[in-house]
């Protein structure tokens, strides 16, 4: 038998190998896994779209992990002490599509997969959060599942220390494939579960040595395993499609005391007679050649799309195999004192009263009226609703005196012990920002995370991926504008809100003062349908507001000040600028002109309000925007605006705002200008 | 004497093996580090700004290395041959500065370091790019600085394939720091660097064990020196308060056939009695007293910003060491054949006649008239260019079949094989746009590389860089809207381009057929000032373009078809789009209504154009954009638009389109409500 252990393997070593693998006798198990290779082939030569290779390969690896170690019931995907299952190489989304249907899944018939990738389908071309309640998250971009995990895999420790083991006991197991290791997010998150020791995490990747531009050693020639080692994983090399050898190191996966990976070497396409072990078994259909051959090989005789019934049967066998485990869960957890509590944060519900003490400090911001930055405000939000939200976890990448997110008396987890609602996520913005997501989509936490604003850059697609997934996640940013200072251009974010509220589904916070920081905070709390950034000023701001009776911030935009009589012109400002709109207000009235000011935190809920809300707020007077960002996406709402045109500079934080024109009476001009009443600097900045 | 080797540092085990390090007899050398810890302090305390501790740290590491091994000369600093010095950990500046002021480089004069962190000031918050010409890049967000240095290391090797070791010649070397080792861009360039076996890069890793939360221990334990061995690199671990130590290690670093790692062992803001060893240290001035404190335990008596004598001497000794091999290399440099071709190169001037085959090429496309998606126009287009421009330098992030990026008969570089002009990055996007930020920085060489437009996402902080510091590095990002089908949200960009246009000085170019594909990449290889992108369809799109004479995409938007007779409305489209308007501009003229139709390749080149030439092309009739994208921003434009409301969907390419009603039916009825004949549909579409 040619061995596939080769650091390189040819075309033809891989049809040799196949060709000897194939030669063995038949167990039900291999045929199995060949439901899942048939299946693969056919939804993606229906669809004329996919990947077959991945399926083909890894239909093994899938097939002991479903039918002897994932705890999970057909009957109930959503139980909530399931092992998680996450297919990171989301593109071999048909493995995860064939699965489903195998095992009996309700959402995933035989209709289904032969709709795959077509409109409506949840048979999607990479799975999506939503689709179908077993899906456990979104993949393709690669490395966000993996990363995903992590988080998935320290919400089951974490709600384990605080529910105990007899309702929180599960396993987090991903499939992931060369290119997931090679992303940058990938080692982020490897290197926090190696840190944390996060033992119920098992990686199946898959050693397939190809990759779209061909063989992996073409950009590819780590050792993965020694530096899975250095992160303190214990890890495994074995043959993908020796079932033995497989389950052997699945089950010393779950007992080992580390996080583990198994590099299982497998042939992509498995079994096609001449793509098996090519690129170009990758991310096109096989054709009907390929297919008569592959299945003629496998000594498949069934038609397209059909399970012969022995083996669906058995399948079906497989998605009970926890049914039991389940039933005495639910038994636990109908006796458990900590059920409803337990249920509701699984729910994602927020306890009664939760916004108690918040509402208190809101009254008090109201009185006191201090003069903090908004992060300073953010920890005093914090202070109140932490102890309050038994489920809220918070972090930061390394900033935490600066991001302010944590709480006085709150611990920070650390190896081995998960006994904390704090994360010291390390410099690794978007391993925590993936992790956060995993943390969400476990359910029983809500995760917040602090970096500075510029650095969304950097966990930017997994921000993506809450947003399209609908996933709670609270992102702290602070420093979010040239008024921190001397760091200069590189940590001055000027186009970084802008991009940010860009992104379908994402509420993009921007706070004036501690009034309205404690405002956001709850409306991001609240807002369960997909994820918000808080973006937090470094720099002390004014109270702007005294009155606390209602959250103005709620309808995303407000009438801070009104002006007296008939408008003239309307400010518009968000966060640390709306100071300036108020010192403006003042000087135009002197000279005569009537300005309102409208504080404008959140651009995503005022394009919601209806509109006569809108009109009634932005009013009909001539409108002039100031923001110290860049003007992109200002003119849906104004006509002028002052703001940055270009990357930011390192001085001091007043000397910037002198430097690029930020000021109350740069503001006081414009709106003159705009107003035809001096010289000509009007309209859009750029 | 205490270890300072214990994996986890306490403040008083630093204190202990401080105090141990400075009873040790002073050398000249640790003097010559001293200069530059005094230097850190001082100019941090009079900025109220900065980070004194990691200058204090690796004094004597810098020392070592810019006094024994670093080729450089003060009076040259873009001196072709250098060694490239990258400061990773770019917070601590003032350690790059104080080099350079001692070092006798022309601009970093005493005065500059007073005026640390100030508007203006050379010695800006972190290293910026072209505030001096020995400031080889802009660090600050870690990671990119060792990851860029890659880069450099390969433009290096690239260019002594090219034009032999007697011209390029040259070392690259890294500091950098915890954080930069945790980020996941430097896992992608590490893993690069050990693939490619580049033997010439250096990186020192400031080990000091602590972060701004704490002690590393909190987040980092992961053996950092195993992971590099696992990647191919040679590694080392030294005291990095031990000169000769450090000496030994860098010379086998020079020895080295694979890339090297020196962990060194440093004591963070050494010298100072209470903050040495901690967090304290780290990011914010050191007080009065423990300047004096740490002044005294030095031995140091000079006054605040004085070096004395004998020991700037010596320095700017060091700064000429290599002034003779300097000499000697134009020496060789005038004799060389192939003087004018390097020099030329290394000036980024394009060859004469460059863009002949282009021309010839648009003229074909002009006969021609060819269905073809941008990607293969762009393919076509690099077809012409690459064998015209031997400095351009293509890759993809393991999508070269997708990206469409490869030129035939153009070989790919490889392990210890340079003479290529081809990059398989591996699925490495922000390795890749960081290493061709560095690529280009070193000069000599034109950097393009392919993934898809949706994973711009991944390799935004370092495109970010490229526009902050000028460069012209190319990023063909195709698959570039719904366009691409199947593979659904998670591929689909809806917002990228969006988020892409808000980055200042980066141009973005959406071109409509093979014509403009071709002229827009004329126009970003022109472009010296900044970063391209090419958005490039998947998807085939019919010629919209006879003419070929001229490139009118340059002014970045221009009318493709006028309005028979006066405009009625304004149709301003981009990319695939174009030809729906085009489209909808003969269903309009049918029904009585003209409208002209603007092709809209780049919002940033029109936004640069005089008034009238933008008045010209966007008309007095009312406007509506069409782009399958969100409309973010197109209210700059347009008083309607046509497009994305958020994420796509999983289906194919037509159907996607009609679902989201992106077509020339749907313009049509837009185009009618926006001049009040239809259905109140009008307006912005969010």
């Amino acid at each position: 038998m040619a061995s596939i252990d080769s650091p390189s393997t040819s075309p033809n070593l891989a049809l040799a190998a196949q060709a000897a693998i194939l030669a063995l006798p038949v167990t039900e198990e291999r045929r199995m896994a060949d439901c899942i290779r048939v299946l693969a082939m056919d939804a993606v030569e229906k669809a004329k779209s996919g990947h077959p290779g991945m399926p083909m390969g890894m239909a093994d690896v899938a097939t002991v992990l479903f039918t002897r170690f994932l705890k999970y019931d057909a009957a109930d995907p959503r139980w909530a002490d399931r092992d998680r299952f996450v297919l990171s190489a989301g593109h071999g989304s048909m493995l995860l599509y064939g699965l489903l249907h195998l095992t009996g899944h309700a959402g995933m018939e035989m209709e289904v997969l032969k709709n795959f990738r077509q409109l409506h389908s949840a048979a999607a071309g990479h799975p999506e959060y939503g689709e179908h309640p077993a899906i456990e998250m979104t993949t393709g971009p690669l490395g966000q599942g993996i990363s995903t995990a992590v988080g998935m895999a320290m919400a089951e420790r974490m709600l384990a220390a605080r529910f105990g083991k007899s309702l929180v006991d599960h396993r987090t197991w991903v499939i992931c494939s060369d290119g997931d290791l090679q992303e940058g997010i990938s080692h982020e998150a490897a290197a926090l579960a190696g840190h944390l020791g996060l033992d119920k995490l098992t990686v199946l990747w898959d050693d397939n040595h190809i990759s779209i531009d061909g063989d992996t050693a073409l950009s590819f020639s780590e050792d993965v395993l020694r530096r899975y080692q250095a992160y303190g994983w214990a890890v495994k090399r074995v043959d993908g499609h020796d079932h033995a050898q497989l389950a052997a190191a699945m089950a010393a996966a779950t007992r080992s005391k580390k996080p583990t990976i198994i590099a299982c070497r497998t042939i992509i396409g498995f079994a096609a007679p001449k793509k098996a072990g090519t690129a170009g078994s990758h991310g096109a259909p096989l054709g009907a050649d390929e297919i008569t051959g592959a299945k003629s090989a496998l000594g498949w005789n069934a038609e397209p799309f059909t399970i012969p019934e022995g083996l669906k049967a058995r399948w079906e066998e497989a998605g009970r195999r926890s049914a039991g485990t389940r039933r005495s869960w639910l038994k636990r957890l109908a006796k458990h004192p900590m059920r409803v509590e337990f249920e509701r944060a699984m729910a994602g519900k927020l306890p009664e009263n939760w916004a108690e003490g918040l509402n208190a400090l809101r009254a008090t911001f109201a009185t006191e009226k201090p003069k903090i930055g908004s992060r300073i405000a953010s920890q005093r939000s914090l202070g109140a609703l932490v102890p309050a939200v038994p489920e809220m976890v918070g972090g930061s990448a390394d900033l935490t005196g600066s991001n302010n997110t944590d709480v006085k008396g709150v611990p920070a987890i650390g190896p081995g012990n998960f006994n904390g609602r704090y994360v010291h996520w390390g410099v690794r913005e978007h391993g925590m920002a993936a992790a956060m997501n995993g943390m969400a989509l476990h359910g029983g936490i809500i995760p917040y995370g602090g970096t500075f604003l510029i650095f969304a850059d950097y966990l930017r697609p997994a921000l993506r991926l809450a947003a399209l997934m609908h996933q709670r996640v609270i992102h702290v940013l602070t420093h979010d504008s040239i008024g921190l200072g001397e760091d200069g251009p590189t940590h001055q974010p000027v186009e970084t809100i802008a991009s940010l509220r860009a992104i379908p589904n994402l509420a993009v916070f921007r706070p004036a003062d501690a009034m309205e920081t404690a405002e956001c905070w709850e409306l991001a709390l609240r807002r369960t349908e997909g994820p918000s950034v808080l973006a937090l000023s470094r720099q002390a701001l004014p109270a702007l507001r005294e009155d606390a009776t209602e959250n103005r911030s709620a309808r995303g935009a407000y009438v801070l000040a009104e002006a007296e009589g008939a408008r003239d012109v309307t400010l518009i400002a968000t966060g640390s600028e709306v100071q300036l709109a108020i010192a403006a207000r003042a000087t135009l009235a002197e000279q005569g002109i009537q300005a309102a000011v409208v504080s404008f935190p959140c651009w995503e809920i005022f394009a919601q309000q209806d509109e006569a809300y809108r009109a009634s707020v932005l009013g009909t007077a001539p409108r002039i925007g100031i923001e110290a960002g860049i003007g992109f996406g200002w003119e849906r709402w104004t006509d002028a605006f002052v703001g940055m045109n270009g990357f930011g500079a390192s001085a001091p934080a007043e000397k910037l705002f002198e430097h690029f024109g930020i000021t109350a009476p740069a503001l006081v001009t414009a709106a003159k200008s705009l107003l035809g009443q001096g010289p000509n600097t009007q309209g859009q900045s750029k």
